[in-house]
C-alpha cells in the first residue's frame, strides 16, 4: 500500500508555490510583464565562463570511463584536497581531506550532518523565521525540532529564548547565515556570544551539541558586512555549503559539508556520512561536477547585481515608510507588513497590482514578508511604484 | 553525540571491499599485472560518443541560467517526457511523463520506490543471491526485510518458499533481472508465476503488494536470452533503472523509477516521490545530465565485450569442472565454488594465484563465489589459467 504519511503531504502545497503558480498563471494570461515575481530564489546571473570551461575541458579531455566512472563513495580523493584547502586559505582552518564530505547541494549536507550527530529522539534547534525544508530535514532523521523565536529587532539571535530552549535533550543547533529569508548575517559578536553558550551547555550537560551551519549564501555578502566563518569560534561544528548560488549551479546539486577538524570524533563523521548514504540512497553528487570544481573554488559568478539591486530597494522602501532590517547579504529581504496579516498583505499585492511577494507565516514569522531580489534591476526599478502604491493602499 | 548506529557500521568493511584492498595492495606491490581483478562491477566501456556530444553541445549552446537551474522536484519535463516515449516504443507500454521520476541512479530509484510503497513496519521480500545494499536500502525506510533461499539449479525463483514467506505484512516484493551478482536473467515463465502469485496473494490479504523491479542490468542481455519487461506482466510495479551500466555513467548518478500506469494510486507515487526527497535531502539528480539524456534514449555503450568474456570465460570454466549457471546477461557469473568454504576458496585464489573473486556469502548465498568480467577481454584469457589451477588444488 502507498505510504499513507507522503501521501498526506501531497495535498499539502507550500504557500510559496502557491504564489508561484499565481505568478505563472498571470504572466500567461496578461504577459511576462504583468508581474514582478519576487517569490523565488533562483540564481538569476550565469555560472562563471570559466566553470563552463572546466566542464567542458573534462569532456573532451579526460578518459570518460575514469570521468564518468563510480566516485569513491566519501567523494573524489582530488576534489576534497582542494576543497579543504580552500577553506584553510580563505579562513585559516586546518581541514583535511578526510573532513570533506561532497553532497548533493545543501540539502544533501544538511540531512547527513543531522543524521550523523543525532539519535532518533534528540532535539535539534532552529531560529525563526528559517527556511521551510528545515522541518523535514530534521524530522527525517527521527529528531524533535525546537524553534527559537525571531530577534525581530536585527535578525541576529534571541538569546534568551535560546537558553531557555537549550535542554538536554538538544544535540545539535542549526543556523544559515547569511540568512533565507531575512538577508542578515550573524556577526562575530553573535557568534562569540553563541558559542559561549553552547560550550557552557556542553559542559553542563556532559554531552556534545553540534553546531550546524548552512552557508549556501557565504559568497554573497555586501560591502562593510562583518561576515565570521562561524566554525572558526566554536569546535564541534559541521559547515553545510552549496555551489547553488555561489557558482549559479542549482541543478546540479553540487555542496559539501566540512567537519571541524577539532570537533569531538572529526575523523569519524565523514565515514558515518558514506553510512548514512546507504540508507538513503542519496550517494555522491556527479563525478563531472565534483571534479570540475576543483579549479572553481576562489571564484564567483558576478554576483554584484545582488547588492545592486539590495542597495535600490532598500533605500525605496525605507524612503516610502517600509520598516526593514538591511540586508548584509544573500538575495532577500524581510520587510515589515504595513499590516498584520502579511497573508492579506501579499495576496492583495499580487491580485491588484502583480507583485508576488511571500508572507513570513511560511518562515514562521508572521507579520512579514520575503522579497527575493535575484531578478534584473530593471524590474526592481519598475516595481518600486507598485510597492510604494501596497504601502499606499494600508498607511 | 555522533549517531551510535552509523558509527558502528563504519567499523565493519564489507567482504568485497576486503578484497578489492587486498588487490590494490598486492597491485602496487608485485605491479598491476600480479592481478586479476573481478571483484568490482565498474563498466570497463566508455560512455557512447553521443553522449559525451550531447552533454558538450548543452554546455556550449543553452543559457547557462537555465541549464543548470534548479530543475523541478519532480524531474525536467522534457527528461520525464522522453524517458516515458521510449518505454512506452520498447515495450508497449502506456507511460506518461508524469509516471517517471528522475533519480540518483538505481539507489535513488530504489530508496524512494520503498519509501513510497511500505509503511515502517512492513515486510519486503527479496530473493538470495542478492546485492547486498538492499539491505540498508530496505531497511532505512523502517520496513523488515525477508529473504526467499536461493533456486540455486537455476537462480529462478524458489516458489515454494516465496509462498510460504508471503505473509499479510509484505507490501512489496523486490526483484533484480538481469540479476548481480548470477548474471541470470528471469524468464517469462518466472515472471508470469511470480505475477500471478502477487496477484492471488493481493486478492486473499485484500492490500496492494508492490513488485519494484531493479533493472540496471536491462540493456546487457546476450542473444537468444528470453528476457521480458517485467511491469507488462503485473500492474502494481515499479521500474527502477540507472544508466551507469547502459551508458557506462555510474559516477554520473543518474537513473529514474518508472510507475506502471496501471498500478493502484499510479499517479500520485511521483508526487510521493518528491515529497519523500524533502525528508532525505536527495533531491533531483544533475540538470545537465538529465538534459543530456534525452537524446541518448535508444542506444547505450558498446556492451558486446561483455558478452564475449562471458562466454569465453563459461566455456573455459565448464570445460575445467566448474559448476555454472550460464548468465544470459550483466557482467556476472556465479559459479559453484569447488570447496564448500567459498571464503577459503576466494582467499586461496586471492593470496597464491592474484584472482581475486567474491564469494557468495556476500550475496547470502555461501558456496559460491561471483566473478565481475568487465574487464578487457586479454585479462580474462590470461586469467584462465589460473581458475584452473584453483580448481585443481581441490579437486
Amino acid at each position: 500500500m502507498i505510504n499513507a504519511f507522503y501521501k498526506e503531504m501531497t495535498g499539502k502545497e507550500s504557500v510559496i508555490r502557491q504564489f508561484f503558480d499565481y505568478s505563472r498563471k498571470r504572466a500567461a494570461e496578461f504577459g511576462p510583464d504583468s508581474v514582478f515575481d519576487f517569490s523565488i530564489g533562483n540564481p538569476s546571473v550565469p555560472a562563471p565562463e570559466s566553470t563552463t570551461e572546466s566542464m567542458q575541458r573534462l569532456l573532451r579531455e579526460k578518459d570518460p570511463v575514469s570521468l564518468h566512472g563510480y566516485s569513491p563513495t566519501l567523494g573524489q580523493p582530488t576534489t576534497k584536497e582542494a576543497i579543504a584547502e580552500s577553506l584553510n586559505k580563505r579562513f585559516g582552518m586546518n581541514y583535511g581531506a578526510n573532513h570533506i564530505f561532497p553532497t548533493s547541494g545543501a540539502a544533501g549536507a544538511l540531512s547527513h550532518a543531522l543524521r550523523a550527530v543525532t539519535q532518533p529522539g534528540d532535539t535539534v534547534i532552529i531560529f525563526a523565521p528559517y527556511f521551510p525544508e528545515y522541518i523535514p530535514y530534521i524530522t527525517g532523521t527521527g529528531a524533535k525540532v525546537s524553534i527559537v523565536p525571531a530577534d525581530t529587532d536585527a535578525f541576529q539571535i534571541n538569546f534568551d529564548k535560546l537558553e531557555e530552549l537549550l535542554t538536554p535533550e538538544v544535540s545539535a543547533v542549526l543556523i544559515n547565515s547569511p540568512n533565507n529569508p531575512t538577508g542578515t548575517v550573524y556577526t562575530t559578536e553573535t557568534i562569540r556570544r553563541l558559542a559561549s553558550v553552547l560550550e557552557k551547555k556542553q559542559e553542563e550537560f556532559g554531552h556534545e551539541i553540534f553546531l550546524i551551519t548552512d552557508e549556501p549564501y557565504r559568497e554573497i555578502v555586501f560591502k562593510g558586512t562583518d561576515s565570521p566563518f562561524v566554525s572558526a569560534f566554536y569546535d564541534n561544528s559541521i559547515c553545510c555549503y552549496s555551489f547553488s548560488k555561489s557558482l549559479s549551479l542549482p541543478g546540479e546539486r553540487i555542496g559539501y559539508l566540512a567537519v571541524n577538524p577539532k570537533a569531538k570524533d572529526a575523523d569519524l563523521i565523514v565515514p558515518i556520512c558514506g553510512q548514512i548514504s546507504r540508507f538513503t540512497g542519496h550517494n555522491c553528487p556527479s563525478s563531472l561536477m565534483q571534479l570540475a570544481l576543483e579549479t572553481e573554488l576562489y571564484i564567483t559568478s558576478d554576483l554584484s547585481i545582488y547588492e545592486k539591486n539590495a542597495e535600490l530597494l532598500y533605500n525605496a522602501l525605507t524612503e516610502t515608510g517600509y520598516s526593514i532590517v538591511k540586508p548584509g547579504g544573500t538575495f532577500y529581504m524581510f520587510p515589515k507588513s504595513p499590516i498584520d496579516d502579511a497573508n492579506e498583505f501579499c495576496w492583495s499585492a499580487a491580485k491588484e497590482l502583480g507583485l508576488i511577494i511571500v508572507p513570513g507565516d511560511s518562515f514562521d514569522c508572521p507579520g512579514y514578508f520575503r522579497i527575493s531580489y535575484c531578478v534584473p534591476t530593471e524590474r526592481i526599478e519598475k516595481s518600486i511604484p507598485l510597492f510604494e502604491q501596497a504601502f499606499r493602499k494600508y498607511k
